[in-house]
């Protein structure tokens, strides 16, 4: 099937928006979704974006079933190691089930990668969750290596109350 | 102990560096560290900088056994969660061995999330090694919670060779 991968515009977050709910299901997650249409228009395509994003499309005549084109995307930002320097970011790979299987999830994650090559990165990170066996077994294909199992790096997070208290200082 | 948190600068390289390679001494590692005082100029103060950073400075009066006044630093940068919207990631936190236990790397913390919030962030973000049972007691203390063990994320890379093979799509 004939698809192109290019560079996700205001345009298509109307898309991406309808994406990342599709995926938060799948990932049986969908009401911790907090960001809409217009966070994605203001924190990815204002001055100094937060995220840059691509997308997958295909043929008016291969459109699904529920008549969308843009049936994939990736959103990546630039991160650093200060052991190895400049990094890529995937933050979500989606591929529209009924498109899966035919090398669009692979095109998006090459484009990726050549992204953060051009801008002079070593490595490309990503989370993948434990019990999405599928996914990490294309991952190790690719030739990715799990960190966390590997090295024991947990990933910790700080939110709501308790970012507030930390900034105030007074936990 | 009196201590400022101020943003770094360009200067202040060669001590982030220092710093860099000794909490990689502590977390057993380093040899993985490439990064020298040269690369952190370029990519943290430049156009568009991959990375910010905090430093904690002591009064010359308390400097360090070897003459440092700058005792501890942070890197951090913004980066975006799908569902969340905007994120802050703090990718190191070191406050040097003889300089603990007198509330600095909390204050360094503090920072890197007034500075997240300020910017309209909801998340700070970091990882921690799961032998390192302190870093860990002192984050869950701060009100932290561990994404990996609660909710199976694990970190994934692909780098070297097989990012230039993913690049290429010819894997």
């Amino acid at each position: 099937m004939d698809f192109t991968i290019r560079a996700a515009t205001l345009e298509d977050c109307k898309d991406i928006s309808r994406m990342i709910l599709e995926l938060a299901e799948h990932e049986k997650v969908s009401d911790q979704v907090k960001i809409t249409q217009r966070d994605l228009e203001q924190d990815g395509f204002s001055k100094n974006p937060f995220f840059h994003g691509i997308i997958a499309e295909v043929p008016e005549h291969h459109k699904s079933r529920e008549g969308h084109t843009k049936v994939g995307y990736s959103l990546y930002f630039y991160t650093y190691s200060s052991w190895k320097g400049r990094a890529v970011y995937m933050e979500d790979l989606y591929v529209m089930p009924e498109f899966r299987g035919k090398g669009i999830g692979k095109a998006l994650m090459s484009k990726v990668s050549q992204l953060g090559l051009a801008a002079g990165c070593t490595q490309l990170n990503f989370t993948v969750l434990d019990w999405n066996k599928s996914s990490l077994d294309f991952y190790l294909k690719q030739g990715c290596w799990d960190v966390t199992s590997d090295l024991g790096y947990h990933c910790m997070r700080c939110e709501g109350d308790a970012l507030e208290h930390l900034a105030q200082g007074d936990l």
